[in-house]
């Protein structure tokens, strides 16, 4: 086994030459030259180096330190980069020029693969919104009036948009329980994880024009996971009526890989049956391709798994956002990322937030080291994920990981 | 007159040596080349061909095809930049040298002038937060609970943020009347305008890192007008739980000058005496610097003032938004847009919006070709102000003009 080539990963293994996600990376020898970086099994393949002794033509949107130019290219390229990608790491002709380029992912750095333009999130799981209407107004209806109509989101914080790995510090700032005079400062006690999964925008439209349902490919190169971190305490006090603030705009990780929406054909499910009829610039009824992706999320902290959402059960798809996102006439750039929601299923364990899994801290999850409501400085979370691929293969969707470091002092 | 040099604008000009806001534009001789302009009177300086033609350090700041690096480079080369700028252009050893450097505005393109990382929106005037809350909630309190606790935002699309002059577009969206049983699809039939300044971010701060309210001049370059247009029923059906968003991200205008706030020294002024007592990262009363600014907007529709908001009557500062903006250790990027929130004064005639100025479309506006409530395909609405400068001069802070379009067919 020690001998194995790197172009041989196990069969059946999730980043086999199925998947061949996107990243960037640097080299312990090179820190200061960022390129990317295609994963095969354990190892990363420099693909700017692979394009360069190939003499591809790709070299122009691989050889590059960032995603950018590659997102930007078109669905077109992204097919044939893909193409000429699967043909570097699986033809026998290729095998001495691109062994030499694999490097193993822990001898690597990963980056933050892309320069994020705009970061939007979502709230498209009808469990996740219906639980934390639960929670928040017990004699109310659970979800709001609008909430079958449109696909709720709001514009979040792109300059806090952290790779997976990168450490998060607790945020502080104002909480007020409803009982209290005047609001108190300190570090968040309510420190929460949000398990989502991003969409990433390659292609830009135009201001004034909207994206249609049906051109959701033409436009969304991948996806990523996703942890919206909230500060549940901060966001409560301060959201309405304007929508989460400082609640959650401390930081959002991602994870290092993009995984092209080509390699996720297998994984294409339908939504779950609407209730009320949508806006004809909603309404996926009769579209082509069904608008979910069967994605299985698992979140653990500090390696105990806590939850396991489902990503086939929202409500509403990575087409229908986007497809609102723009309808007003917004535009797209590249780098555009947009996050689901939060991902949760109908059984308890399916739900991707403490807030929902502890019922806002009335209830406690138990780890080794002791129960918890919300996150305890040092703890780590981490999500992975994978979807069907072809011939029953999985599809590895890496993985986002942060751990929690103590507020600074003040 | 008309042998005047660029150089000799007329005494008492806004826009004379006393304030030398900065901007980016294009000539019509070489469209592809923008360069950094710096306003003198009626003209533009080439400051980056000046600072070559002279042998100035500062060539690597300002012959550069945007602000940024310019902003990026902190406030003491701020400061030697603007002292060697206005030695340029009233020297009278350089006058040779600088006057052919000069444009006529008229004969310029005037263009983005950086590249706008996160745009964040406040809500700071107590009149107009008070308006909005009597409009929207006429049976309850008319402020929120948290407003005077802290300066309520929310992060808006960047990616949208055009420059004085680009047409805007009427957006389409969801609306849905509280009688009617679902929402409707079409351009929106309630667009607004929103009277506000824009605080530009220079120098960036590390994540997890508050910035101090003392810290303000160290981080924040210069200031613009800004336009936040508002599609009222699209944002009312939206905007429960998680706050505006297609209501407002189709669109928001700044003006094509950025003043730096050392040519604001004089129209620095108190904020209103606060009602409630501060938590200290936001308790401005020990500050060496008051924190408001005294400027005077004047709103036109077609030509014709509807309104004239105070800038001195906010609440809250752009030091104190930008103190809870980062105190959850969310950090700064060069490029940070920030907007005070419609700016609404405690008369009538001084509100920002046409939701005020019109009770949510109960009364109208009149203009020579008929009366208004929300704005019509057509309408240019420009926004222009002042500030008191040095020796009773005013500080001129140019404009942001914008016409309305028709929203696309279909």
């Amino acid at each position: 086994m020690s001998e194995q080539s790197p172009l041989d990963p196990a069969e059946g293994d999730p980043f086999g030459p199925h998947n061949l996600p996107y990243g960037v990376f640097t080299t312990a020898g090179e820190p200061g030259r960022p390129r990317v970086g295609v994963r095969l099994g354990n190892h990363v393949l420099d693909a700017g180096a692979a394009a360069r002794a190939l003499g591809s033509p790709y070299a122009a949107l691989l050889d590059r330190p960032g995603l950018d130019p590659l997102l930007a290219a078109g669905r077109t390229a992204w097919r044939d980069v893909r193409r000429a990608l699967t043909a570097w790491v699986t033809v026998p002709a290729h095998r001495e020029t691109i062994e030499p380029l694999l490097h193993p992912l822990d001898a690597v750095t990963m980056l933050l693969p892309y320069q994020v333009a705009d970061y939007v999130d979502f709230y498209a799981s009808e469990h996740h919104a219906t639980n934390v209407g639960r929670i928040f107004r017990p004699d109310g209806e659970a979800l709001t009036p609008n909430w079958k109509h449109l696909p709720i989101g709001y514009h979040g914080r792109s300059g806090t948009v952290v790779v997976s790995g990168t450490e998060v510090v607790r945020p502080s700032g104002q909480r007020k329980a409803p009982a209290d005079a005047a609001p108190v400062f300190g570090p968040s006690v309510k420190l929460d994880i949000e398990a989502e999964v991003g969409f990433v925008v390659g292609v830009p439209s135009p201001q004034g024009r909207p994206v249609a349902l049906g051109d959701f490919r033409d436009h969304v190169f991948g996806l990523s996971l996703l942890n919206d971190w909230s500060a549940r305490d901060l966001q409560a006090w301060e959201y309405v009526p304007l929508g989460p603030f400082l609640g959650k705009s401390f930081a959002t990780s991602v994870s290092a890989w993009v995984t092209p929406l080509e390699a996720l054909e297998a994984a294409r499910t339908s939504p779950p049956a609407r209730d009320v009829p949508l806006l004809p610039y909603l309404d996926d009824s009769a579209e082509e391709e069904p608008g979910g992706f069967d994605i299985r999320i698992t979140v653990t902290v500090n390696g105990q798994v806590i939850a396991e959402p489902p990503f086939a059960t929202m409500y509403w798809t990575a087409a229908q956002q986007l497809a609102h996102m723009t309808v007003n006439g917004a535009s797209l750039r590249t780098g555009d990322l947009y996050g689901s929601g939060t991902v949760s299923g109908p059984e308890v364990h399916q739900r991707g937030s403490l807030l929902e899994l502890t019922w806002n801290g009335r209830d406690r999850i138990d780890l080794p080291d002791g129960g918890r409501t919300f996150l305890a400085d040092g703890d780590e979370v981490t999500m992975t994920a994978w979807a069907p691929g072809p011939d029953g293969v999985r599809v590895g969707l890496g993985e986002v990981s942060g751990r929690i470091t103590a507020a600074p002092a003040g």
